[in-house]
């Protein structure tokens, strides 16, 4: 198996084995883990009645957890222990009931223990409706044993 | 009744208006809201089972939720619609099961359409655990009909 | 000229106009402005002395305000006026006297009035060296008559 | 002296010698130092011809180049050597020639490393003009040997 292959394997596992033990986004949130590569990964949601807030649309406090959730994939896929130190979103469009919302993300740099991860959360229509960056910091450990 | 009584009065009106229709806040997620106040607002969270992430602590998602929901009482404090613009958050310590999260925030500037709200979350030893900065931007509408 | 010209051509102008009064930017920081385009700006530094603060490294205000100025190119290149609401920007690595600081920013997303732009600072040895992100709120005028 | 009146004395002596040095803030900006006490600084600059962008107001930038500069006084007030990881700016209002802008920054939060400073700049009707949240990392060293 060349290097490559292996970075992909391994970044598969370490999603799996993740989410697998996630109950806040798998059980409590509904998210789907659709993909987990070396420093992206790829969520996906449908927004449900749980998911609403007073004014009848998805909390945003939910849109960034999709976001975090998928930036927390993006940043472990390595196999190295990551947390996520800080984060800041833009909210562009409301979601609303129904809506699937798919969010993907990117490592834009990872420099020593600190990386910054791009998310950016779509619609059905292919609509942004929120951007988030997220900061990591590496810690001790690794996610599954290669 | 005093000018100053009846803007604490509509505030704690729009408070109990907005989390008795807010299922993603109270129902979803378990919120308490403590206090609604002229551009001032508390909730508080207790850590159960349903917010642990793979990592088997409070997913940072749900403590932004928190935030962004206290953020979202102190900004429609007023009674004018306000919708969540941008956030951003620095995560401080985890949170664990059990853990009881108070989150207090307060209005920095209202200067036209546009605010700014700081929260912080604290748990039950009064550490900080998370601050959170959120941008508001009023939108056509109230919440309640004085 | 087909519109993609005219845009583009439009966008130079934009570009050249806002540059020749840009006392800050062109004097007092010493920028050169490499390329406006649509949604799309290239600007560059050289450290300089004055650029130096008490640890003997570039000002971290300065690395900013190189990042702001290029995203200011890139929020006006359509020849509407816009204005930052709000930026931040992640510190990866100092820069030193001497070095050369090339940022180019990229329009993420305009959505009515309001947009987001990704400006990435490199120094002359190619390493990211901050990565900043700017909100955008257009306002009336333009800043050239086509 | 108590020890109260040392940390007061450790932080002004910081401050003078960061500030000495400091060509940046000092000579290009033309910033004053008006306090440095623990976790908490104050500068002032007055918009000059020097300051302003091709709309004819403060450069932005400059603005936050402010904010940066008083947060980096409140930060390294301990005299444990830190720096700027991150910063995110609030832009409220223009600041227009010959303002007297005054930035005063309070650490929030110091959790081992890392701390979160706010920093407010007004002008001289004691508007808030702008509202910045830097982060900071200590690193090994003093500025000034006690």
């Amino acid at each position: 198996m060349s290097f490559a292959n292996s970075a992909e394997a391994l970044a598969t596992m370490v999603g799996n084995t993740m989410f697998a033990a996630d109950v806040a986004s798998k059980d409590t949130m509904g998210m789907a883990l659709l993909l987990c590569a070396p420093g992206h990964a790829r969520m996906r949601m449908q927004v449900r009645a749980l998911h609403l807030n007073g004014h009848g649309i998805c909390h945003g406090g939910f849109i960034f957890t999709l976001a975090d959730s998928t930036f927390a994939f993006a940043c472990n896929s390595h196999n190295h222990n990551a947390v996520a130190a800080a984060a800041s979103i833009e909210f562009l469009k409301p979601a609303k009931l129904d809506d699937v919302l798919t969010c993907t993300g990117q490592e834009q740099v990872l420099s020593g223990r600190h990386g910054v991860y791009d998310m950016t959360v779509r619609n059905q229509h292919d609509e942004v409706i929120a951007l988030f960056r997220g900061k990591s910091a590496q810690i001790p450990g690794q996610v599954v044993t290669p």
